[in-house]
């Protein structure tokens, strides 16, 4: 019998600016009775990382420049917002007011640069949000090298952000940065179930793994940020999350003139 | 502890047109000795539908119209193919060389109207397509009905596509017909793992469970059609994949002019 299991990491703590993920991730499995093993997947909401890296940007700090200001306006979001959003693009695929759809530095297209009202933190009484991490990749390889360094296993790291979708309501998990497992799976020439030969089967492997974790991310009442994913079976490969992004010269939806 | 665990139901036979996919299914659950619980979500492979529903076509017996034709020979198609294509669709989202993307007549835009080279059945000699079931949301309430009154449980069902996407490469599962679970889960109002207030966040809870399944649908050397899905701890809903599909109204990548 053929299983995947997703378990979510208990107890994994609230992150600060500086502090080390791979080792407080650690401790979190060690605490949870949950010992790694070589294949495992462990998904990570991005925040994680952002957080750790200080990427929290205080509102109060930003000057918006006259282009955020006219998008603002046609948005109806806040100019700071939408300054930051554009500094963290390269260009707007679309807009109308309260939505404004980005095609962010690292390729992905989505609202906002992954920069949103929900990252506004209303506890503290300031109005400060968060940026998607810097380099996501390379942080999962480095998470992964450090377990494997520590534990002496193999196992694949996703960080994973949550996008809308074009043509589908509802958001979905998405990779946002992947570490030793394929982000895609070239499964072309293979015969289906009805043997049926298939041709167009690039699956976005890490992005169906990332959704699926995401089932588990935000059920607890304070969220759980990690889940554990074992028995995917998917072939040795070290994909990248920029794997995923359609190039511009094969992207139909292309910004409007 | 929170996991949800993800289990390919050995032995579901190859479907012939008739069939009566409910008791095969449950017989192969039986025979896995996999009995259901209350909550549990059976996911399976769009084409277990459309075969049971005589949804093949030989394209011998297709005669292109002109307008297929004339787009057969744009995209580099089969025009019998297209022919399908459009009979199935209401609109041409996009088109270049290689590639037709159309706004089904289910509202779903994908390459092909879900259709494809894939499904052409090469052992039999044959030109054979297949097409997607005719209603699969009344299909997934059919079988959760069928199994609510055979053992007295409350099943999701989940019917299970892959579709590519406009940003990023590599398809990944979706839902197409969906009963007894939400597609979409409104988490607006929640507060998230930070404290951060969750503004948009409906999230399309049947996607991320479709695409979770077909992860494994398609490892075993014969397929695996059918993936039994426990743990989702989903609120109880009635969800159709209809809800699933962006409103003309809300697309911002409508067809070009």
């Amino acid at each position: 019998v053929t299983t995947i299991t997703l378990t979510a990491v208990p107890n994994f703590p609230h992150i600060k600016p500086g502090d080390d993920v791979a080792h407080l991730l650690l401790d979190a499995l060690n605490q949870g009775g949950m010992p790694l093993q070589n294949g495992d997947v462990l998904a990570l909401a991005h925040k994680v990382i952002s957080k750790a890296e200080g990427r929290q940007v205080n509102l109060s700090a930003v000057l918006p420049s006259q282009r955020a200001c006219d998008i603002a306006e046609q948005v109806g979001k806040d100019p700071r917002l939408v300054e930051l959003i554009l500094q963290e693009s390269e260009e707007v695929s679309r807009m109308k007011p309260g939505v404004l759809i980005v095609r962010h530095r690292l390729g992905f297209t989505s609202a906002n640069a992954g920069i949103d009202r929900s990252n506004v933190h209303q506890d503290l009484g300031q109005e400060t949000v968060l940026l998607l991490p810097l380099d996501p990749d390379a942080s999962a390889v480095r998470l992964r090298e450090t377990i494997r360094e520590e534990l002496d296993v193999e196992v694949g790291i996703l960080i994973v952000d949550s996008h809308g979708r074009p043509f589908r309501l509802g958001t979905v998990g998405v990779a946002i940065g992947v570490a030793g497992l394929p982000s895609l799976w070239d499964r072309r020439g293979e015969s289906d179930l009805y043997g049926y030969r298939l041709e167009h089967t690039e699956v976005g492997t890490a992005d169906e793994v990332a959704a699926a974790a995401s089932l588990l991310m935000g059920q607890a009442a304070e969220g759980t940020p990690i889940i554990l994913i074992r028995g995917l079976n998917l072939p040795a490969a070290h994909g990248k999350a920029s794997d995923l992004i359609r190039p511009k010269s094969m992207d139909l939806y292309r910004p409007e003139p």
